[in-house]
């Protein structure tokens, strides 16, 4: 199985709800490094998982529209903790279909086996979610 | 699949047996950058796959038991060689119980699918043990 | 010339005033990954700088107080941008008084003879302040 | 299961054929950072995967034939894209046989369950190539 | 003093002259993840060493001017080695009149103590090149 | 100022005498990180601050006398602390005599104004010396 993975990042502000987050229910915020890692298992007619500039704009694309916002004001965010973890899954069901609709090219929509997607959040801990794209 | 990974360091001396190891066979010492990743198929109800501050308590109390010491002195590493790989398995073994006794939260216990305990020895090596939770 | 450095992070959100910040005029959020480097002519009677521990120590009270904060919100940053030069210089003025005051034992004061402090915003930029201590 | 990785790196230059890849048509070049990760079920009598010195020394070897060249020469790869995910498996094709062949230890050979081979480009991208062993 | 610091990144080919540098006289190449350190004795009234978009679109220009080529081919290096400290060096005698011109601002030129840019090659190794801007 | 940095590491344990290292009193042990940073204001003929393959060459041999070893039983440390800044200053006055001796090549000796030695214990800490070699 081959990989290939491209890095960005998004700066955030959110708060938590539940006793349990302790000081993290103010409003507080992070720099999230992203990585999407996306496999496939044979190499297409270029010798590629898929074009890397596509994924660096489709990934680009999905970060644009957190980036630089208050995540409690995200209307589709209501009602939820965005933790990292959640980010992460988030992430992946932005992606998903976009990629089935062609993003990283038309041919590559199917040849795809599975995405994860990374969030560091702080030198010592980070989330990831994963799933199959086919 | 779901994961959040939080990440802690020990400093510890050991020496290894067996002529292959070289100089390694000395008493030396080694920095472990020791980072667990937890999985779980689906986020409990505020947004985690566990509680991150329970599980940076418990990988310190876990390394705590080994920090700043030299393993050959240490009675349960009798007769073994404390490698890399080794550790991470002994970490995992005795990460394991403890989640099952509901070091992360009653509830979390059954619901992780497994654990992945990785360390770093120096910038140009790792090593790692991964086995399920559940 | 010796150094010794120690390193955290907090989380904190803010926004900026002025045009030129784009989209950071929005309330977002950061992880910074803080270092402290002290720097002493001559090593003390153990070997030491300073003692690592009250440096971590210092370095996490100092932290505390601005962690999982909106900084929108402290007193103290009233009509500033709270940019990464602008806190790093910050958390300088904030420790340089606590190690005039013996926060690194009584006789490591005099012998330091400067700091810096250099705040990691994202993979991509970071910024720091330095000063003298003596 | 158990995992033990080694990294080391090389330098190369080389260009791509497609319209698709833009600028990197031209004739330029990467510093590729490449780890190497084995997995087994159960560590051997040492208490290892295998031996670290061993692993070090086939990867050296395996990149020494690639490291400070121009990979447009190269007779094995005419007529084929050298991307990073084309040269993740490339290596592992060249690590696989002498693994079979006892470069990790005559006993290891056949204990090695998998093998990925990771290179990364650049601070934001990477790919891999992962297969199994036995 | 203040600094603020981005980072991007070239991946260029090359080849040295001179029996010393051994296989790097081969065409080869290398990825260089570029860092440019700006230093100010004080903050501006946004509480900004410079608008760090205008640094990085600057770095990005300058850089752009090398990535995805040969140095071999380019005229201003012919008779020279571009080893990692003369590009450093280079890519500083590129930014600084660049800066002068106002590429950071207007009012940012005059201001600016120091620039430093540094440049890794390798995860073993780097090189940098200082010097004022006043 | 031109810069050129070379990294390297090694294993080893000690311990050390005094109240207020705490648990780091007990034998333990550390992974170095050794960065030696080289600074030179002029490039020689073939655009180097020096021969980058010397300065591997030396630095491993230098290190290659502390690696592997219990630091409590090298004769030269008795009765010290082997503290992290206290290696980073020992390493340097190793470093400096054989430079002079022409160790980075006869005609560099005289050309470099400083070295700096960094070693990285942890995720969180280091400790650096600097000096001049003129």
């Amino acid at each position: 199985m081959y990989s290939v993975c491209v890095r960005d990042h998004m700066m955030i502000a959110h708060s938590f709800s539940g006793e349990l987050f302790g000081p993290a229910q103010q409003l507080h915020g992070a720099t999230y490094a992203v990585e999407i890692e996306l496999r496939r298992a044979e190499l297409d007619g270029n010798g590629l998982v898929c074009d890397i500039g596509l994924a660096k704009r489709l990934l680009d694309e999905v970060l644009g529209s957190l980036d630089y916002r208050n995540l409690d004001d995200v209307r589709e965010f209501r009602g939820r903790n965005t933790t990292t973890e959640f980010l992460a899954g988030e992430i992946f069901r932005r992606l998903k279909p976009r990629v089935a609709a062609g993003a990283l090219g038309p041919d590559t929509a199917g040849a795809l086996a599975s995405l994860r997607v990374m969030l560091r959040e702080s030198p010592i801990a980070w989330a990831a979610f994963e799933g199959p794209l086919a």
